[in-house]
């Protein structure tokens, strides 16, 4: 296990990803100095606890208490300032009023200090002029090559060496181990409550950050610190909003790759929380649902409460993966295992039926009134033979069908010493994990020991029958997410000049597009559209629809009017030369009529289509993450029951393929009332050259809808679209 | 609280619903002596574990130990059969082999005992021959007039008298007080495992009874016996499947009306679920969407943990109610805050913003970072003033638009105690709850005794935010479902013999029902239907067309024939004489080709539609709970989504209005793309009129289909439907 070791290669600069500088990070966690500047004799005060916590905890470094109205504070020399400390000092603790922060800030600068944890309050989150004083604080740091975390933060205990930079009263915890957990909080009070209940639920932290303000260092820097960390193996946080999108993705795909599962709780979710957290930090909450697709694209496991998180550290920590998605469970109580089938079915595991010669072993071992199908019953008669759990246990884990075992079976009676040395060699047998859930009680005294072996022998032992389903589902899910990878797909020809030049003219002339100009967009970076043409007479009108051939469909074309049905400039099925003529007239006439202004750039004649399923694909610019790409069924299936999935922009195929299963409505797109299943390969493709489209030209484009985009059973068509290029 | 005394009038007979016999039940909880048939000197046996608790735990009757191989157990004499005890035996326990039982119930028919409570395995759970044996059992015990609970069961232990007849090792626990939850279990062992996890979250239990196999009284009249227990003042239970839906429904609405909440855990959710429930205790399990509408229909919560329950009885027992869904939050953390409100509105309460004089209250109170809009943001400074956290719970309390607080600030700094004491005289100005929130930590010894004393004078003091969140959504919901009753909407009529008549007729006719039949029992019970008319030759047809006005549509009508469509056997959108004679031929011909043995009734002529909003109103009939009623919107939205909402028949009027509301695309009944919102009255009056319909002829109707019913912005017709009468 993680020991207290030193990386050596850790301090040095780290690789900056896209203009993001996160250089010296590692002296918050690994400072050979500290000076607390407002230390305090007194406990009680944030400049007193880290004091007491760095002794106590036995930090190995120096410690220089500053602070003018102390001479020796606990024995050790006071400095009036830190200018006054003759040693180098790595980092500084702040402690000091608001108003004093930038004079500090300014003597560590020329104390050369490399990085300060600045606990004081009263910066952005107190009105315009803390925003102003921060953004004061920002720039000189930046100018003095200082890095900061704070202001307003609990600040930062690093675990593994005692760097107990923080004023949070859960420094008074004995730490709990393995020490494998990083933690990064945007809220100190919520953060430090679940600090406090993880360490109870026996889950051990390697730090733990609270990043306040954010005025220099971000909730970001932190998650991809720990990426390099030896000592943590999971990532844990609380997160209201992040400030840049695309960083915090970068740093979750390096997550992906380097297997460290991240687990953040967002909040922020309803109404009244997105208001609340506009407000709270200075943090500015994204929409829930990109988040929520962002979580689920990029692998990260989004907790409602901290048991998930406890309860997944203590499974993930074992060491082993859960390979399947198929759960045995063995309960000693029936209905418990009935229980936990309904909750592990309902969380996407599968609790097959237990056929052929497992099932006759089972049925072997068990008592007749058992049950050997899954969830396996094995009675309150277990008590009769003690060690028939076991064999149960063996019999199901050398199963092929089975991934993983949940049982709360094996203590109940008997001896208990002999059973768990049993366990464990079974445990040690096979290289699935077996998740014993087990809660302590007023009268299981008896049995500390022999679970003390057990989870010494690195058995998950989790309390809660619900949180162990939830932390095999996650683990399961994160499993397959990090097996997939993501290689974001390219889905275009090498770039064409001919065709770069078009989409220049196109995105680049008049103020607002018109139908025809976004479809010859689309058209140009490969999805396909209805055949049809730009009308400015009704002769050529008529000539173009005998070239489609009839029927046909004209609609106004106008960058100025969007809703053409409304304006009554759109006529379908026209079946004949007279038809065409007249329309033409009555559409311009009509639009001239809803839209006295607008320029008309002429009427588009298209074909009609034969039937397929409509869909929509959009995108919009999110503040947080920018471009964010929307799938859904057409028409009503929007607008009444709002079944859509989002991802981020660029998509992976996968992401395409799981935005289309996620919808609810997507057994429509499997052919329903005879029609044959949509082009599922068609539609992928159109997802992805939109995702091309809207990466690709993400300062031209601000929104774009495809809609309908017509599936046919062979090929897709857009029939019409819109695109806004927002402000230029 | 509850004390010991014993309701004198309770051991006389109870009311007897409709056929079933719950006489003498009050001796399973009351009896003045217990024999224990079976007993043993060691506490590890089944037999001899009740002789111990009753003992220890200082049961005031008469025991009488019974087994022929002993003359004497811990200085009590012991009889060699229950006949030779001189005294009257109201209760006897009974643990012996299978195979004795029926025996020892014939002796004690002789010694008229009144209740049995048999631990003996080996009946209907265990194969036919066991089921035999339980047969012969129940008809000896029915004949005998000896009531049972089990065989196959843990017993049952009243806490509030010390009737420990049971053997689960749970009787060791010391009982929590006040006891007020009464629970009935069809599962052993894991309602064993939630009465400790209950006890150790310090909510005592009035009663535990576990069924077993149910071979006399069954789950529900256990819970119908709770009702009147003057010691329970809620229910819970573990429920695999009813054996009789009818009875725990009218078991159900007496509990709604008596104001005693239900919270059920029903497993056999999902697949695997529900394939196990099905071999365990012999339990049929229905089908789970039923048994979710059931439960939302009677006021039943159904809880996915314990920690539901747990949390619901601390709320409960203060005694006050939660009259809206307006929650007041405040946090010590705002991030806490943040997550809280979060949850409390996907709950579906809600955490309105704070305005007026309150806000004004707040901000005089609180630190310039925090935050008093909802939730209330203390902010870690809460410390510097330690009763600052009490005015702002003050100012919440007497804010009109408040109905319940929850907080989790109160404690954190100060003096503690005399923090307690003005909480408690807070508490005590207001009749709204206030839920603390508070988890026992190591380090928060000092407030055990401030905490005690807050918890003595009423407030219900919950470890777990999330699950406080829920007790209070759940009792919020609960009082609503209690305050608008459950009176049966009758949505017809009086009986008119002519139209009684016809009923008869038409459902006591022909084998199989063809649509105009169906819609002609529709209209005999005031479910509006197109306007139509059966021809049998084109001439006929031509003539009712003319009355009808064109366009019209045709139908070939054949009790064989139902999926009228699939067989070319209808035509739409006629709008002359001429075309309705070429249909009528073409579908008659159709109908002989696709059907050639079918009886043909005619062809219906059918006015066509103006448009509107096409839906389902449907009805099953279910194994368990009889008819039961379903809604959903038309077409793809019940083949694609399965968005439907069921009720069990008869239905109350709000019933209808929560089907409605409670499908996802209800949005598409208030109007979209411009058309009007569809007559909800309408709609309401055809769902009462059809559960009316398959209540009052449930005999006659296994199925019916109204497919589609349209509804207009007035009105609402049936345009076909479908009554299948099952086996006769």
């Amino acid at each position: 296990m993680a020991g207290l070791q030193v990386d050596e290669g850790r301090k040095q600069m780290r690789s900056q990803d896209s203009g993001t500088d996160t250089s010296n990070i590692d002296y918050f966690f690994n400072p050979k100095s500290i000076a607390i500047v407002g230390a305090s004799d007194r406990r009680s005060k944030p400049g007193g606890r880290p004091l007491a916590a760095l002794r106590e905890r036995g930090y190995a470094g120096k410690i220089f208490p500053v602070n003018p109205r102390y001479t020796e504070i606990h024995g050790m020399p006071c400095y009036p300032s830190i200018l006054d400390v003759a040693d180098d000092v790595d980092m500084a603790i702040i402690s000091v009023p608001a108003s004093l922060v930038l004079d500090v800030i300014q003597q560590c600068a020329e104390k050369r200090v490399k990085v300060a944890v600045i606990f004081s309050a009263g910066f952005s989150e107190a009105g315009a002029e803390g925003e102003a004083l921060q953004r004061e604080l920002r720039d000189l740091a930046r100018e003095e090559g200082i890095r900061i975390l704070g202001p307003n933060c609990l600040g930062l205990m690093n675990l593994t060496n005692s760097v107990m930079a923080s004023f949070a009263y859960v420094m008074d915890l004995e730490p709990a181990s393995p020490k494998t957990l990083g933690f990064v909080s945007q809220s100190g009070a919520y953060g430090a409550m679940m600090y406090a209940d993880a360490t109870e639920a026996g889950v051990g932290f390697s730090s733990f950050t609270s990043v306040g303000n954010e005025a220099d260092l971000e909730f970001s820097d932190f998650v991809e610190y720990l990426l390099d960390d030896p000592h943590t193996q999971i990532i844990g946080g609380y997160l209201e909003g992040a400030k840049n999108g695309a960083r915090l993705r970068r740093v979750a795909e390096r997550a992906l790759e380097r297997r460290k599962p991240i687990l953040l709780m967002k909040v922020g979710r309803t109404g009244a929380g997105a208001r609340a957290a506009a407000s709270h930090t200075g943090s500015l909450a994204g929409d829930d649902e990109v988040y929520d697709a962002f979580f689920r694209q990029l692998g990260i496991i989004r907790i409602e409460d901290l048991g998930e998180l406890t309860s997944f550290a203590i499974l993930h920590r074992c060491g082993r993966s859960v390979e399947g998605k198929r759960v045995a469970i063995l309960s000693g109580s029936g209905g418990r295992g009935v229980m936990l089938a309904d909750k592990c079915e309902s969380l996407g595991l599968s609790v097959p039926e237990i056929t052929g010669a497992t099932r006759a072993k089972l049925e072997e071992h068990l008592p007749s009134f058992g049950s050997a199908r899954n969830p396996v019953d094995l009675t309150a008669q277990a008590g009769g033979d003690p060690a028939m759990p076991l064999r149960c246990l063996r019999a199901l884990l050398e199963d092929d069908n089975t991934d993983v075992v949940l049982t709360d079976a094996l203590f109940h009676h008997g001896d208990a010493m002999k059973l768990a040395r049993e366990l464990i060699d079974i445990y040690e047998s096979t290289s699935k994990p077996i998740v014993l859930m087990w809660r302590r009680r007023h009268n299981s005294a008896e049995l500390e020991e022999p679970l003390e072996l057990v989870q010494r022998a690195g058995i998950p032992i989790l309390p809660d029958g619900i949180q162990a389903a939830k932390a095999i589902a996650s683990l399961a899910w994160y499993q397959r997410k990090a097996r997939e990878g993501r290689v974001v797909d390219p889905r275009s020809d090498p770039a064409q000049p001919a065709r770069l030049a078009e989409l220049d003219a196109l995105l680049g002339g008049a103020e607002s597009l018109s139908e025809f100009d976004c479809k010859r967009i689309l058209k140009q970076v490969g999805i396909p559209i209805t055949r049809e043409g730009l009308a400015t007479s009704p002769d050529a009108a008529v000539e173009l629809a005998r070239e489609l051939g009839y029927p046909v469909a004209l609609k106004v074309q106008s960058g100025h009017i969007q809703h053409k049905t409304e304006a009554g400039a759109i006529a379908l099925g026209l079946g004949s030369d007279a038809e065409v003529r007249e329309a033409y007239d009555e559409i311009l006439a009509n639009a001239r009529r809803f839209a006295p202004g607008a320029e008309i750039q002429g009427v588009l004649v298209q074909e009609m289509l034969e039937e397929g399923t409509e869909v929509i694909i959009g995108t919009t610019m999110d503040p947080v993450f920018g471009p964010v790409v929307m799938f859904g069924l057409g028409g009503i299936f929007v607008e009444a029951l709002r079944d859509v999935s989002f991802r981020i922009a660029p998509l992976t195929r996968r992401d395409a393929e799981e935005m289309i299963d996620e919808i609810r409505g997507s057994r429509v797109l499997e052919g329903m009332r005879g029609k044959p299943p949509a082009d599922r390969e068609a539609l992928i493709d159109a997802i992805l050259r939109v995702s091309r489209l809207v990466t690709d030209r993400r300062e031209d484009i601000e929104e774009l809808d495809i809609n309908p985009l017509v599936v046919f059973a062979k090929g897709a068509k857009a029939v019409d679209a819109l695109i806004s290029r927002g402000a230029r």
